[in-house]
């Protein structure tokens, strides 16, 4: 297929107009990878349509930061306002494997977690006939990533890095996830373990180096499920949560023992004990503040970088995702 | 690290000497992926031991055999019988990979059929503390084979290439568990949409395209567990297997509700009901007769190539099949 439009083509400024000129890529790379589906399993529309429902479900929906990133990024290296179509679709691409990537990590998180809504609907797995499929979805996910490039990458003189780097964030990605997950079997012997190193390791593993760190606990814990898109089992699900380190940080013995006496158990009235000592210690304004000092750090350390470009490419991320609500 | 010393220069002739060397070889690529991961997160000494742990039940403790095919391969197409030590070396690694793709895929599978053994041994998510970890842990052996590619290949001009044949590879698994799950989902509501192409469609997608095509379901249903090393649940399952396509092919009326009163239920009385009928319509002769006409076909097929190195490889690959009991 030929490159499409380009999306500074339809309108900049961002807005509906991109949005609408993103799709449009995502409609095509959706298409391509379901061809080479039909070439495969043609008899079998039942199985192209699955796919098909599959993706938009999972890939779409998302606030598309890290495809918003990649055009960004590519505009300020290069220090130009316009990209070329052949550029503008080539980044775009780039974002959306990112996108796909990070569909895939999802739909296996949900299961792993146990979670139940995400991005305002139910998780992949808990649809009806979903189930367990969910996993050969995941897999089928990660898969097009690489078929994406190689229709669109190959040959390219870069092509071998590309790929590599997706597989160094996938390495990542699943470091931290098991960090996450060994943790939580040692945190259920003994909840004390839970500190702040353990918790920004995991942090930075499970999510920075294929976005950005922030403290996504607090909003697993008390973003609003209806603007968040999804409720958090992080209590539930015993997990080493910034929540739960601050709390073992500033309570008392008292509040100490609720703590070891309700996390982890998936009785909303121990859910509910949790989040009221959360409340009780203010944990909220430790937060905020938390952030606050963050930004100004970061925002500090983003004017010792010898290089404007990159500054404007730190600040866009940071801006991006500070005094975020979901 | 520098290449080992290289099988054939332990001994050839296959047994005990040869896969000491492979197991060599092993060694080092998992002592590699290792080193990867200590460089990640040193400090979590229990994840590292756990990755050492999880690569070993699963990729080892399997027959090789597609491991074995890309030596033998390499060899025959090369027209030699011995191969220097770095040919030697890369050959095993790429065979090696093949077993850690295979290895990822079984984890999944394995979850996904709610197997309970595998190997001899209890399926890995089924073991005490792993549970849905096993997800987690089935992408790390996935990520592993592209970090053994990318430490031994990256630089040869044929990188991007074997790249690509293992992502093709895992797009026809994938292909064919999604039509296996899917069909399941169908056949439920109608036992008799389970045909021979249906069955031969999923089996050749699901093994055919990264081992060899053969009935595995025979072995499901009636391998001797203690020799195949797991317990099939094809028929607890609902799975269209090769068995319950030439049983509803065979039945007769009083016959056929059998199968459709017991089939896909996970009470042992169903189950025996099903292999009881299995017997009566004497499905052992219908494989051995299926096998050895098969068998006779693939033989002249064979002998219809024009190049004798592909005749001597294809016949080498069915020998390692034919009449299998694990």
């Amino acid at each position: 297929m030929a490159t499409p439009g380009a999306v500074e083509a339809k309108g900049t400024g961002g807005g509906t107009d991109k949005m609408a000129a993103l799709k449009e890529i995502y409609k095509q790379l959706k298409a391509e990878v379901l061809e080479d589906h039909a070439a495969e399993i043609a008899d079998h529309e039942s199985a192209i349509q699955w796919i098909d429902r599959m993706v938009d479900y999972n890939v779409l929906g998302g606030k598309c930061n890290r495809l918003l990133s990649v055009i960004d990024t590519y505009k300020i290296l290069k220090g130009v306002d316009v990209l070329s179509q052949e550029e503008t679709f080539l980044a775009c691409t780039l974002g959306w494997c990112i996108e796909w990537l990070h569909a895939h990590f999802l739909v296996l998180d949900d299961i792993m977690d146990n979670s139940q809504t995400r991005r305002g609907q139910p998780c992949w797995f808990s649809v009806p006939q979903v189930g367990l499929i969910a996993i050969n979805d995941a897999i089928i996910l990660r898969n097009h990533v690489l078929r994406i490039l190689r229709r669109h990458f190959k040959g390219k003189p870069y092509y071998a890095d590309i790929i590599d780097l997706f597989n160094e964030a996938e390495f990542k990605v699943v470091s931290g996830e098991l960090l996450d997950l060994i943790i939580t079997h040692e945190g259920r012997k003994d909840l004390t373990r839970y500190n702040e190193t353990i918790y920004r390791h995991i942090a930075q593993y499970k999510t920075a180096y294929y976005s950005f760190y922030i403290p996504d606990d607090y909003l697993d814990c008390f973003g609003d499920p209806v603007f968040i898109g999804k409720i958090g089992t992080d209590i539930e699900e015993y997990k080493c949560s910034w929540l739960v380190v601050q709390a073992l940080k500033h309570a008392d013995v008292n509040q100490t023992s609720i703590l070891f006496e309700n996390y982890g158990k998936s009785d909303p009235a121990c859910v509910a004990k949790v989040k009221d000592l959360y409340k009780e210690l203010n944990l909220e304004l430790v937060f905020r503040e938390y952030e606050r000092e963050l930004y100004i750090k970061l925002i500090a350390n983003i004017k010792a970088q010898p290089n404007k470009a990159v500054q404007t490419l730190l600040k866009s991320f940071l801006h991006k995702i500070y005094k975020r609500e979901k």
